[in-house]
């Protein structure tokens, strides 16, 4: 899974195949084929693992859930978790690659709206359970306006330097808060 | 170009060859080969027509500025926005297309990067100029936050229902103001 993470972030979908990840695993070919019912499988599977991979640690959750609660606390837990995704850049471009190609797999779109409705599920009632400012809709524009800032980031770097993005994803988060 | 945006759309960067353009845009085999250079060429060309595409309609300028410039003409002026884009479906997930493909292609990266600049700075003035509620800061904000909306919209239709995603791109607009 982890080498149809890199395949799809270097090739797009449709340079997924199986042999490309049996290259990429550096596994004997013909592995990926065994483990793997078709490319639907291979395509929602990988899917599954970036969201595994991103998951933040223990720790991460326990400085969430006990930190102080205020705007500054909730700028330096977004800060962070924008590092976290950024950083782990294949597995941004992939869940677009992934995205694109759910337009033309249904199955694929179900799996993937899952995921994200899930995923905003748990960050919502975090949030809100864990004192943090803000309300519902804080958490669902830090969620798009912090994803594009991301995209921008891996796909146009040169675009807006550190210092302006990151005064911008300050500011994402202030202005979130209702009035 | 309209062939290739279309192409880039359904197939992906990978299937963007001359040969499928030529097929898509209905003309005789060897046409787009005549057009363009390369392939770099051809990527390049089909963004800069997207962009041409999606400049609006000289009335919606004036509107812009002539309009009376309280919040709710700013959030209608976006909501427009919002539908522009998104009705022309294929260009914006051609961009996204050439957004990934451009992690691959330095000239086009390059390209993209000025495109989007010179697009942000453009909206910056007018939205300064005509003296529409807000700073820069709140003009960056509606950027990256409705168009993360607008991908979840044509890559996820069903995570958020039509009424979600109109309320949340109304809150986008009163919380990106400067208190």
């Amino acid at each position: 899974m982890d080498g149809a993470i890199e395949v799809l972030a270097q090739e797009g979908a449709r340079g997924l195949t199986f042999r490309a990840v049996d290259v990429q695993a550096q596994v004997p070919p013909g592995t990926a084929s065994n483990y793997f019912v078709n490319r639907d499988d291979l395509l929602t599977q990988a899917g599954g693992r970036i969201y595994e991979r991103l998951t933040p640690d223990r720790e991460v959750f326990v400085d969430v859930l006990y930190g102080h609660h205020d705007v500054a606390h909730l700028t330096r837990v977004m800060r962070e978790t924008v590092e976290r995704v950024a950083t782990f850049r294949t597995g941004f471009l992939a869940l677009l690659e992934l995205r694109l190609e759910a337009t033309r797999r249904p199955e694929l779109r179900r799996v993937l709206t899952e995921r994200v409705r899930a995923d905003l599920r748990f960050n919502v009632e975090n949030h809100l359970e864990s004192g943090m400012p803000g309300d519902e809709t804080t958490v669902e524009l830090l969620y798009s306006g912090l994803n594009w800032m991301i995209l921008d980031r891996l796909t146009l770097p040169d675009l807006f330097d550190d210092e302006h993005l990151d005064r911008l994803a300050a500011a994402a988060v202030e202005r979130s808060l209702p009035r």
